[in-house]
């Protein structure tokens, strides 16, 4: 590995070390447990982990990896506040969480040092030529520090 | 810039993204706010700051950067539970978190691309030899995630 690649490797792990954190927590918790709110009249577990797949999810747009899975989500768990709509039963945002993620990394995988540093979809390349810090690995930095800031929530109940 | 260079640049901001947003929210809550724990019965804010700090002033050593500047933190934020032992006043702490930040962020911004992918002293070099992503820039992501953590707690306080 040269020292690009170690650097792409670095974050791909980051994003991957915070994933399996949030996870394995997802897959703990019971469809009764998830009905708890983090702290008292705040978001409920089952709409964190939702708000999480629906956001996850867009990152194939966003990083020009093509057509997302799930745009419905976001009617759910970006548009609507907790406990506003009905949501979708535990098993089911459990499965397309796996799924997601799975086709995302697969994805993630093929990207080489170039790409990562390339723009991502949320900027114009008109706009990207003036800020090149707008890339692909700094939205996927954001996404790891989103999962980092609602894992120390989730982890408040317990 | 090339690629290598806007990889390292990629984290340093998200660092700094991070870094900024807990910094505004420290500096603008008072002694009293300070004094608000996150959930009921969990980690009080000023407690939260103070571990951020302590975390963040290690980063020194563990980058090998030269010494840590404020090492008695430990025994407060680190090895103490909160409300087990007598805290600092909050406008020390506050001094401190600018200080700590601003010799750590000299410190970083001279770092190469190849001394990012160079391992942390918590790592020995025999180690390092099998285990090459324990380097510098993991170390780094490592702590923005920490700050992700923390931050998704302290919002949760009105």
């Amino acid at each position: 590995m040269n020292v690009e690649t170690r650097l792409v490797d670095a974050s791909v792990r980051s994003w991957n070390l915070a994933l399996e954190r949030l996870t394995k927590k997802f897959d703990s918790l019971s469809s009764e447990e998830l009905e708890r709110e983090v702290a008292p009249g705040k978001n409920r577990l089952i709409y964190l982990f939702g708000h999480l797949l629906a956001v996850d999810d867009s990152m194939f747009a966003t990083l020009r990896l093509g057509d997302r899975l799930y745009p419905e989500l976001d009617a759910l768990f970006l548009k609507a506040a907790d406990r506003t709509v009905t949501l979708p039963p535990a098993s089911e945002l459990k499965h397309k969480w796996a799924e997601v993620h799975e086709r995302l990394n697969a994805a993630l995988a093929k990207l080489t040092p170039a790409e990562w540093v390339d723009r991502h979809a949320s900027v114009s390349e008109e706009d990207f030529a003036k800020e090149p810090h707008r890339n692909r690995i700094a939205l996927l930095q954001s996404r790891t520090w989103h999962l980092g800031y609602h894992m120390g929530q989730i982890v408040l109940v317990k």
